[in-house]
């Protein structure tokens, strides 16, 4: 197969390079880029030399059904709300990495994300590309909405408590971490070295735009609307992403009865993995893999529930899952191109 | 005057060193040291070279009052449960920095500590040494239990709020992040670089021993029992905690009028920063000094508070406190001393 | 093939797993390990979760031919230097990744290591397996001494300045930084991540023990003993390797001209990058890849030569190249299951 | 004493501030900023509340001399260059932290640096402020070129050795290491979080600025033009400087004679600090304080000598020479407002 990246220069791009130039279904990889056309990525790139001579060109919309059957879109804001109906017309397969057609309802976006929703239409048509919950209808999209990092973690860590009714809705708190990764390679204050490194800082709070994300999927699974507190935070690593979540239960249960409950729901999901009873997850267990790694613990003190998930944010939380979406959707195996040991240490 | 450090070589230790040496009303400064006696300070802590050239001296009992007026105990667990007694009974003014006086009810120690509690007469005589919130106590005191670095962020930032009377008590959720320091200075699996770095960790999950702490004193000012969780994390930092606390809110209210609540709270207060409306701290705000800065919102969409509080592990959370204690004890103004600027970045 | 670890569950052994496991024409991989047997390694390590379940198991000397082809000794020092003999002896190839059988010259082994040196025959024996210039040797070998960790870079880095014969070899000084995963899974107080963190260290000054390796190959390709400064450096990061060597050159010289003897000797050697003329390299560029980057310049106002090398200490410096002498030693591509892209960032 | 701040709003401003606040023969302290005024320092540093509420305001050269009595330009290139004449008209005692005014030669400078250089007469009348070797100068002087951060590191370290005449100078290499504050608190790419952390970059490759800085010094010690090689490298930690140096010895000689010669230097010099023989410092040791550490021994072997210097690139490196300078210029003993204690761990 023949598939092309629209943004390749970012990280999400390079990450997705990383793994689709190994991936053994794929004949042949183009790097569309509006900008920097012309310029090869490993230019751009160092750590590419010898492993990638591409030369970013310029998109053009009339014949790249001719270049490509998939394409991934690494993209700012607005890109494939506006895109992505020219480019599945034209047959292709679009998987979009961006937060533009995640959110099934156009007010809910627009009060989030503070900007013009995409059209109805194209909203309806694209899938959310949870693989582990929703493979179904990702085997047959050809629009995918790439579930944002964070989502991705707290959702995996929820599904089978959610689905199984034994929490209250309404006790949900998220506390997430996450590595500078997650905000791109564009320098800024924020992510400084020198204000960043030896320093730990809250940001967003309770005005995430990933917390209508986790809401809207709860919400599908639980069948009423659910409200969520969801806070992040900015850890001084590269990668990683730990959800610290907690649930009040609706009655006392055992430990081992949740860790069993855990592992019927992904025992045929070979990137989810749950480790012993009374084990929890670090981030760089699961460092440049697809891996999700999940613990948990009933506290009878408080009655509450705790779950933590970890994932690489640009791995599973971005261009694993998105290769992961691409693997369903042409009925390859899930774990194709994608079977990477986690770095460690 | 003059004062004592038992334990001088451990983390702890050498920040009262720090900050004691500078003090203006301290005349001299002895180290005690059981295991390394004769050596000098800047032996075994080259960066005290031309501050110090203490030598480490073992302590008699017989004659220890004849030589300081206060000991500070930076000391392994049950040390200062064994030893306080004879010191105040020479007319020693103790100020303990470990855990073992802090929690009133031995049954409590025993179960969350899995040791033998202190002699009920010490744990009464012996006051919690939380400067914002206990100065007249403190004042009186000649026995201080310096609190732990996590419930002294955690009190300080939810001591209005629960004085206040305006949330429900049973949905408090504190969740934890500090630097390696507070592990101290023995080296460990968990804290060894190639571990550490890059990484993110959750431990103590549902079991950590400042758990009772902080519920006793919110339990001192709701006048209820109070069950909480409190969850800690390790960030690949040294020096820092920050906790992010959740509370539902009795009935809907302004930030603006929360901020005010704590404005009033910690006017008098110098070591307390409160920051904008709005803004939230980052750690290295308060970095190696002695202040705690505070950040809350109201969020209206789940009717919860959220609260976050910095401080220095090492500093508030240990020997700034302590000398705050000492300075408090002592009648002098609390932040003699401890007039250190955070060091940024 | 089959193969063997022993000394698997040090930072060596998981990343020869990392490899390993995938590699293609490996069939099954048996960790040995005298301490630890009966444990599966991922109880250990559960980022090998899901990966490997290899259980740990003793090394039978009388049935391990029955067993392995190849084991690779990933052991402390000593092990290799005893048991090598033995192993070749019953027809295994082995490669040693410790420092028992490097330096061929007993009395040099046992002033730098402080230990007795390896017996002659094995010394004579072993082949020093610093692939891009000793492929022959070991092609044929059965015995491989797999370099040092900054040997590796400084040898790579100097190998075509020395062979052109362009250099005052008495001239050469090379400053070495590496990250902490050199120093081992052990925890120590030098490694402590309080004591590391924020923090730039040097240690072993002029009398670190691979000195004497990177002395004994520049004498084989310069015909003369040689003496360099060696001086590594330790920062405050996990993985890799910069080794910033300086020479005099005999005579003036361009840039460019540099940059032409470089690429002419590393063109065929797949994971030598050279960049562009006057681009230098950084070590997260080689980040989990078995890559080697370096840059150069003559500058003139001095006369110097600067060579910048990098490498990941535990892959091209450690299983990496293990690996790659082993598919040098078995005719397969050295490519061979190293065909990992640098993680970045 | 009334001081003013020009340029308070950098990592070298505020850290400016952060000893003059506490210096205790300043009586008024006045930041200048010619595009913030208005803003108080604590809205744009938060580490600041409490501490310091200064108001930005705009210089008026015409009054600026009513206002303070000396002046710290913490400029960016080319302010103090067309600035100091004016105000030292004014009778203002100026210490520049920039690097226009510490090049003697106007060839020099505009070789290295690549735009105009400041007047002769300007050049002519400023001192080269490195405290421990120009302190007479210093006491005479109303306008104070503060020395680089790399040169103060390399100068304290070599000037023993080279005013003892006993090194081949023209052997003289500087290999440095830098934390990223350095590079100040404007974002960029190479100090982008992502792309710095687990990362170790070598930069200005024999091009660095502080090249003929250090030159210059060199050559007024040992009386004839000095080409030395100086090569800096960043490494992922905001604070602290090490400069390894090596030279040949004219001839051989004991390492306890090198220590000696050293503290006989620097005996009287209290920010300067020798350790035991054999012992070597690390940037942590100098976190947050004034001093300068240094290591050195005598490698027989090789007949060089390795001599190891570290500061806080930020104090000694920076701010607080400033104030040391200060101090030198108003009689005031050289620690006043100086004596911090590095922040360890």
């Amino acid at each position: 197969m023949d598939v092309g990246i629209i943004g390749a220069t970012g990280y999400g791009g390079i990450e997705l390079i990383r793994f689709l130039q190994k991936h053994p279904m794929i004949n042949n990889i183009i790097l569309y880029s509006s900008t920097q056309e012309g310029l090869t990525i490993d230019n751009l790139y160092p750590h590419l030399e010898n492993e990638s001579k591409f030369v970013l060109r310029s998109l053009q919309y009339d014949s790249v059904q001719d270049e490509v059957d998939t394409l991934f879109l690494a993209t700012p804001p607005g890109v494939s709300a506006q895109s992505s109906e020219a480019l599945i017309a034209r047959g292709i397969s679009v998987i979009d990495l961006s937060g533009d057609l995640r959110l099934k309802k156009q007010a809910i976006y627009e009060k989030w994300y503070g900007r013009t929703a995409a059209e109805s239409d194209l909203l309806n048509e694209s899938v959310y590309g949870l693989c582990e919950w929703n493979e179904e209808a990702i085997a047959n999209a050809r629009l995918i909405a790439n579930p944002g990092c964070f989502p991705t973690a707290v959702l995996l860590g929820l599904a089978p408590l959610v689905q199984a009714g034994i929490i209250e809705m309404n006790s949900l708190i998220i506390d997430a971490k996450t590595g500078t990764s997650g905000a791109g390679k564009a320098a800024s204050q924020v992510t400084h070295f020198s204000e960043m490194n030896e320093n730990f800082k809250i940001y967003g709070v309770a005005t995430h735009k990933h917390t209508p994300e986790i809401e809207q999927e709860l919400e599908r699974w639980h069948g009423q609307p659910v409200s969520v507190t969801f806070q992040p935070h900015l850890v001084p690593m590269v990668r990683g992403i730990m959800a610290t979540m907690y649930a009040t239960a609706k009655k006392p249960l055992e430990t081992s009865d949740l860790h069993k409950l855990y592992q019927d729901a992904y025992q045929d999901h070979p990137f989810v993995r749950l480790g012993q009873v009374g084990a929890f997850p670090q981030t760089k267990q699961v460092y440049g893999s697809n891996y999700c790694n999940i613990g948990l613990t009933f506290d009878e003190r408080t009655n509450r529930i705790i779950i933590v998930s970890v994932i690489d944010n640009l791995v599973k939380g971005a261009a694993g899952q998105a290769i992961q979406n691409f693997n369903i959707m042409n009925g390859f195996n899930q774990t194709t191109g994608l079977d990477q040991t986690p770095v460690y240490p």
